[in-house]
């Protein structure tokens, strides 16, 4: 039957305009269920070439991020030859040479545990950036039984929950390797993670030090720390790259390489998939097609959510690392100009067919605030057992996807399906650098500086004040006669305008015996007195 | 100094009237930064009065789920005294006790693995509302030194994250109890994961029949062939209970139970909290203040996305949970009297402190289309190591949540406050039950069915049909003589409308060597045999 003879429908003539392949990635991109606009290419046409150039200027070493006058090169650690300076080439190069050197000396076990056994365990204490990255490549590209070293994280400052990761290294903590991650050297978060993690090898006799490596930057706080105590290894972090595309950084690739990821690979399928994404051909670009979606869909103003659904457990945390990529470059208050607007695309889901049972009953008939990107994985892994005539479970799992995506579209909603031949550190490079640069290019788009992040100050002032006013409540409560009622010490501390805050502070104290709380008619007519009092 | 010498301030006086507390549920509730008019509670008292009538209603026995003519029990489930049948009591009951006496027998060797061993580890095989509860318990009250039998899940029908999930248990397999979970006994992903756990025991030389118990619908066909193979144990799920509030029933209790988590605690938290619940008072009923709050914000019609972050690793997975409960409960088309609508309430979060390095930029200073629900938890837990003077690291968390609610409320966002005293069986369980009551109080505002989801079978139904294309197509192509075009095969399978999910299905096929790939000039023009010409 030649194909001539079918009447080729409608829908596939459209399908195959909005099918963008590149076998050499491994990737396509289905924008046929996007409802797009009939003059959605030409209209932005003009903004994409602007974008496209604006790109070509931040790789060429323009001060991208004006705001804190930097310039942004996470496009450069996948192909240091493109690094404006030679000197940033041969950092890049060098230190990429260092991480494989120390993975492979860690996993030849020369180098060892201060009990002269192979290290058995990472600990990567970091958060945000620090922590997302490295803990999205530890579970897409990690297997229990194969990975060289098994890792865990501490990314809070959550204390119980740093005692349970701990708990849960048991015997193995005293072959455990640290990475302690904070760009600033400063980040509260990984400072407290550290003295805990220093806590508990002390209390086992051992010193932190001889099995910890810090990643930061040059002369930071934590730099400073590491070379004072003698740390295993130091590796940089550069202005230029900033927390949230630092995954091909030293940040991502040391913990990935302990692990035993080919970190070659994943550099390999970012630097590939940068080649593509740098084309200025709207068309021919998976990343500005990818951001072309986005605008189309929210009216370029964030005005849907993007669900993300990767139906393949190990990309189950891809949402969430999306989540930083995506809202905290595009969540922006003022574009490049200084005007007032409110920016932003929200991020979120897990994983297919499993959300299907979640939300998909709003998705399909609900409120209509969102577009879906589905992330199909060709290759399905694990046994081919057919449970059904010719049926895997893999089978099912696309078939949920497509049936999912086609119940979506019937209904009016809007769904772009993203494909990856298979789950390796090639295509996981490819997947990040394609979200890398749509961020680049809608930022472009939209007009805004997508590297810098001046609204997360706000929310750390305001903790270091309630800190300070925590200090002060129990050093007036260790001087008070009598227990004392909220607003009195309120007043006490000149700080009448936050008693709901002194309240919880208090109350927080109180719950873990370092003030005694006496009830009084309402909780919040409790009395307060130093705990021994 | 005394408290009559300091100027109320108007801030304290607001935050009293919208400050919840109810020291026996361990449980405040603080709504003084949603920002809600002068007037919310007056125009929303007629409504409510309404709402507490049909959760009256609901709880003794009425057919509030109309659609499928069902009564809604959840709150029967810890209190079978207030069921409105003798038999329903009499179940919860028996059933609760069999739970108990079923964990105990595993916990003390009276029921051992076939190798006479004690079991050791847990593995669920469920989706939906029979796994998303049974993780959230296990996460927030497990701990890797004291959980009786260490907790694992099949939540997909990814063959790849189950051979990762079994590579892991290794060689814990054959003291591994496997407790599969579905309502309808039909649940595709469920019953995948059953055949490929099956096939796993099997190729170890294991009869998975001698390690599994089944949670159905007693008659099921995952009832009856847990009956015919001798399963351990059978435990029902009953036509009045739904999927995504089942985790006081069986489903949560014995999963929790064998774990070692105190499921009697868990059941009277949550008795607790309906007990407060069902108060018929705005002011006094944290659900309906909770629900009051999600209507004020999003205007009744899901306006704003519900972004939940609780302070607290164990609460991780909370925001997964409540997006089941929340968006499947409140996500629908058509309202009671069948007028078409499209509502719902997006839920997504993760967990403070570390969002706020993910996403807190946006939330502060980008697009406006959220409130926020912070939990915080009073009880600390793990080591109270004073990392500066007089500051733990659970102090840095408390104060990064405050200061991160200011610095939203400044910024004219808003923060809903919900306090719990600690993580435990019994506050977990109150948490469940606030947020079931909210649903259900804010569903009757709203008049939706909150008790059905008819949007998910849509998809079910593609994907039933596209594997059947599958099917078609695999038979097509062995009996082809030459590669075929892809309008080829559309064509001889009838379905030329739909051969871009033909085309993925291929795609799928030849990635897995299921059927031969012939490369054309674009990917689309590929031509396809079976694997063997």
């Amino acid at each position: 039957m030649a194909s001539s003879t079918v009447a080729p429908s409608v829908d596939w003539q459209a399908f195959r305009s909005l099918f963008f392949a590149e076998p050499e990635l491994g990737l396509s991109l289905d924008l046929s269920a996007m409802r797009l606009a009939d003059d959605a290419f030409d209209r932005l046409a003009d903004p994409f070439a602007r974008a496209f150039d604006d790109m070509a200027q931040l790789e060429a070493g323009a001060i991208a991020n004006p705001d804190e006058g930097r310039q942004v090169g996470h496009y450069w650690l996948r192909a240091p030859a493109t690094a404006p300076e030679p000197a940033m080439r041969q950092a890049i190069e060098e230190t990429l040479d260092r991480v494989e050197a120390f993975a492979r000396e860690i996993h030849r076990g020369e180098r060892t545990a201060a009990n002269n056994e192979l290290f058995s365990d990472l600990l990567l204490i970091g958060i945000g950036g620090s922590a997302l990255g490295p803990q999205l490549v530890a579970d897409a590209l990690g297997h229990p039984d194969l990975d060289r070293l098994r890792p865990h994280f501490f990314d809070n400052t959550d204390p119980d929950g740093m005692e349970r990761t701990l708990d849960g290294l048991g015997a193995h903590l005293a072959t455990t390797l640290v990475v302690v991650v904070s760009k600033s050297g400063s980040t509260p978060e990984t400072r407290n993670g550290l003295e805990i993690a220093s806590a508990a090898w002390a209390a086992r006799g051992l010193d932190l030090a001889t099995a910890a490596v810090a990643i930061t930057g040059v002369g930071s706080h934590l730099d400073r720390r590491a070379e004072r105590e003698g740390w295993m290894a130091r590796f940089p972090m550069w202005e230029w790259v900033g927390g949230r595309t630092s995954v091909t950084s030293a940040v991502g690739l040391l913990p990935a390489a302990l692990q035993g990821v080919d970190i070659r690979a994943l550099l390999r399928g970012a630097a590939a998939c940068d080649t593509a994404t740098r084309r200025p051909e709207l068309r021919r670009n998976p990343a500005a097609l990818l951001a072309l979606a986005w605008f189309e869909a929210t009216g370029g103003r964030g005005a849907k959510d993007m669900v993300v659904l990767p139906y393949k457990d190990r990309l189950a945390l891809f949402a969430r690392y999306l989540q930083q990529l995506v809202m905290e470059s595009l969540g922006k208050g003022r574009d490049l100009a200084g005007n007032e607007i409110a920016q932003g695309l929200t991020v979120y889901g897990n994983k297919g067919s499993t959300d299907q049972h979640a939300y998909v009953q709003q998705l399909r008939e609900g409120v209509e605030n969102f577009f879906a990107v589905c992330v199909q994985v060709l290759e399905d892994g694990g046994a081919p057992l057919e449970i059904e005539p010719r049926t895997t479970a893999g089978d099912f799992l696309r078939a949920f996807l497509l049936g999912t995506r086609q119940a979506l579209t019937e209904a009016g909603r809007r769904a772009l399906l993203l494909t990856l031949d298979r789950v390796d550190a090639f295509h996981l490079g490819v997947l990040i650098a394609l979200f890398e640069r749509a961020v680049g290019l809608y930022a472009s788009l939209i007009r805004i500086n997508a590297y810098h992040q001046p609204g997360v100050e706000a929310g750390k002032k305001a903790a270091a004040a309630i800190l300070d006013l925590q200090r002060r409540a129990l050093a007036a409560l260790a001087e008070a006669d009598a227990p004392m009622e909220l607003d009195a010490l309120a007043s006490a501390l000149d700080a009448v305008d936050r008693q709901p805050t002194l309240y919880y502070l208090l109350a927080g104290l109180a719950a873990n015996g370092r003030v005694a709380r006496h009830a009084g008619g309402q909780p919040l007519d409790s009395r307060w007195s130093a705990a021994d009092s």
